[in-house]
């Protein structure tokens, strides 16, 4: 706790410039950012996790998408959780736990509406709020769920499937009633937590062999729910052993984000006519209103022991550009997260 | 009218091998079926008009679909009008106009339940049923409302406009209550016949320059509902102009139905998660019970004399294969039929 007249210096990460291609280090910047006395209504967080995650790469660039792009020049905003350290308003007091989408910093003041007050739930790390028990886990329940239309007995085959929302989204399938739930990951080791710890029925390793060549094996009885973390030779793949009416719910295209020039697409798109496919892109931004149902179903299921997580945890703000450049090319298992400082119970 | 116990002999067009690409004559082939003395519940037609159809392409290739190949040595079905000069069956008497799915040949005879009745129409000729007022309008109007879930006021853009699905879905549009409706075609002859016979509100002649490069200036509002026939380089263009939340009812693709090998899709499919959108590809086969409905709207529009329709009419059932191969390289204007005997009435 902080006197709220004081003053601070702060850490920040910022964008420096529209990556081209893989982002590098000089794409970012580090600066100190100062922050007066608090002003009424205003709260200070000392952050204990920020979040790096894949569509973040997509907001480097100038596109038109639903959320703006990065300005650059400004800090990189995102998931972050923290502590309270001081406060002007009673609804976010000293002390408590917050999670926030300011991002990429050690220290952050700003308005009490844009923190939100989370519960420190038993053998949970608070980490878990940017990853199964936050935006991570709900975006695998929106996509299962209002995107795609999952129901009981469906095959569910979800790409990229070791990364945070591919374990919360194959997890989420199982326990919505899923018949058999496949996933794609890019290493030996990944496939098998994928079997042995996340409950799915089977797994192939992208880099064994194409896709194409070794899906069909794993589901002779077709997919009815595809949930697209990777684009590219994944989506193509599915479609080719989609049932008819089958949904394809498109979360990330984490194959082409780093693509300079455009990228041709699947080559087997009349299958979404002659199977009655349907496709639907989502981010979460339209779908926040299932937040709450998703909070209580989900704490339900960790509470009785049903969620299973990993997490990459890379340590200090300095370190944060290395750790999204790592999550980009799969260095990280579960949720990749940058522990600012050690979490005081 | 003839006798029951009559025997006849009737052309029938046929499959003779899979084309390879393009069809040729070679792939095709002309039979000579007897039919007996009609058993109890068979009704024998004159065909008098039979169907050309793009998705019948899709038909010829020994891929899995909705609907299941045409055998090698079998009849080419597909829509027909015919009017009954035999019947066993009193629900289907002598001189009544029927609708069937029989295909290319000069006379049928079936089972009486294969054949349904449909009323001759002031102003109406028989063709239309293979036309606005039977599979093709329902198409449209299918792909417009159940699949796209269009709403007053949405702009709407259909390719291949001038084909027969394409005026149809533009005029239902338009009745609908879109906002505005804007159209691809192949020649200036069809493009400007899009807004001065059809109500189009703008087309654009995809053989000028590439669909990319002048879609946008014709919806500078972006556009809320897609119709696709082509595929390929127009659904890649509608891709970049489409409003979040915008729905892409995929009906056709024929832009590709004569690739040899594999050809890559849109370089933008990115934008179906960015934006948020749904692209959902049909056949009619799930929505045949949207008829019904259909047909009374239709019927209720075409007496008011809101429907305009152009057909390419090719006579002789010895021509269907030139009417099918023409209407694959766009020689038709709206629908293109085969007149097998004049209507008499």
């Amino acid at each position: 706790m902080t006197d709220v007249t004081s003053t601070v210096t702060s850490t920040h990460i910022q964008l420096a410039a529209r990556p081209s291609g893989w982002p590098t280090h000089e794409d970012f910047r580090t600066t100190t950012v100062s922050y007066g006395p608090l002003e009424p209504g205003q709260v200070r967080v000392s952050n204990l996790y920020v979040s790096v995650d894949p569509y973040m790469r997509g907001r480097m660039n100038d596109v038109r998408s639903y959320t703006a792009p990065y300005a650059v020049g400004a800090t990189i905003t995102g998931g972050a959780v923290g502590r309270v350290t001081a406060s002007t308003d009673d609804s976010v007091p000293v002390g408590s736990v917050v999670s926030h989408q300011h991002g990429w910093s050690d220290i952050v003041q700003a308005d009490a509406s844009t923190f939100t007050v989370v519960p420190e739930l038993d053998g949970a790390p608070l980490s878990l709020y940017l990853g199964i028990l936050g935006m991570t886990g709900l975006t695998g329940y929106v996509g299962l769920t209002a995107i795609a239309g999952l129901t009981p007995g469906d095959t569910v085959f979800i790409s990229g499937a070791a990364g945070a929302v591919g374990t919360a989204a194959g997890q989420i399938a199982r326990l919505l009633g899923a018949g058999r739930v496949i996933g794609s990951a890019g290493s030996p080791e990944k496939v098998r937590l994928l079997t042995e710890k996340y409950g799915f029925d089977a797994a192939l390793d992208y880099k064994d062999a194409p896709v194409r060549d070794q899906l069909g094996a794993l589901v002779p009885e077709g997919v009815d729910v595809y949930f697209d973390n990777v684009g590219g030779d994944h989506l193509e793949a599915a479609l080719d052993v989609m049932n008819d009416g089958g949904r394809l719910a498109l979360c990330g295209a984490i194959s082409g984000y780093n693509d300079k020039g455009r990228t041709p697409g699947p080559d087997n798109l009349a299958n979404i006519i002659v199977r009655g496919l349907t496709l639907t892109g989502f981010t979460l931004g339209g779908h926040l209103h299932l937040g709450a149902e998703f909070a209580e179903r989900m704490t339900t299921w960790f509470a009785a022991g049903e969620i299973a997580y990993d997490e990459t945890v890379v340590d200090g703000i300095e370190n944060t550009v290395d750790a999204f450049l790592g999550m980009m090319r799969g260095a990280n298992t579960g949720k990749m997260v940058v522990r600012i400082a050690p979490e005081r119970r």
